[in-house]
């Protein structure tokens, strides 16, 4: 049974009954937004600065880290419906599938941005470029490579025709 | 106790004694690459056509993913060490911070390339730009936005600085 109501043309998956690999939250992240609803709708919407905080546990793991001038961030919206697959988001005109959008709601509901890096203090990380809910669990960190991550002349399709 | 041996330098953390957060496999990721020492260093250093086989389960998701140019691709590397903070590879001369390297060994082992699509197949991708061990786990697959994920002037500091 989906755990969520569906809206129309949206289809739901029976989920495995285990889960095949377990993650640590290895901090949280502090944003102006106390409730999933306040949120920009991406990333790229607001210019928030908003703070990564990493567990003390692992302060080794961000020596050098003020070096780098944006970071792939990955973290666990935890708030959303992971069975839906076929998505009928309001401000689309179709449904589409969970891995054509960037919906939270997906199997692995992990989020993953790109931000800004603007200050580094002890454990705290002030950036700019999230969009999810105060005290979002944090999953992970990475430097971001222009080299491999930017790809400018990239395009989604399905995005570009039916765009409201 | 870290679970790897450790080279000069670098430092492990006792890692927390239970998961926060699990997750699926939604499919497998099928490369060149038979072993962990054959894979490139990173996904920008191969050609080679890889293929993502997403489960049968989750054929509903992949609506609409033939219009995307890009994707992003997360994937579990199952035979990183999660305990190094501190990691010296080989190729630099410093050690660095695990959330300032991409080097898999992190306390959560996700992976993240930007691939470009060749073709769908039922539930098969066609792609280039991964760099994992044949069989690798598949966690997620999301479209590439050029209008958020592209920053084709960052930089990373520490690397450009020492670099061999």
């Amino acid at each position: 049974m989906p755990s969520h109501r569906l809206r129309p043309g949206e289809v739901a998956v029976e989920l495995p009954a285990a889960y095949d690999v377990g993650f640590y939250f290895v901090g949280s992240i502090r944003t102006p937004w106390a409730r999933r609803e306040d949120c920009p709708k991406n990333s790229g919407e607001s210019k928030a600065v908003c703070t990564i905080a990493v567990d003390a546990r692992y302060a080794e793991g961000l020596r050098d880290i003020e070096t780098v001038s944006h970071l792939i961030v990955l973290y666990f919206m935890d708030e959303a419906a992971r069975d839906i697959l076929l998505q009928a988001p309001n401000h689309y005109k179709r449904p589409h599938g969970a891995f054509a959008l960037r919906s939270p709601a997906r199997p692995n509901p992990i989020a993953c941005s790109v931000v800004r890096l603007l200050r580094v203090e002890g454990t705290s990380l002030e950036v700019i470029g999230l969009d999810c809910r105060d005290g979002t669990p944090l999953l992970d960190i990475k430097p971001y490579f222009a080299s491999i991550d930017a790809v400018p002349d990239a395009t989604v399709g399905w995005h570009a025709a039916e765009r409201k």
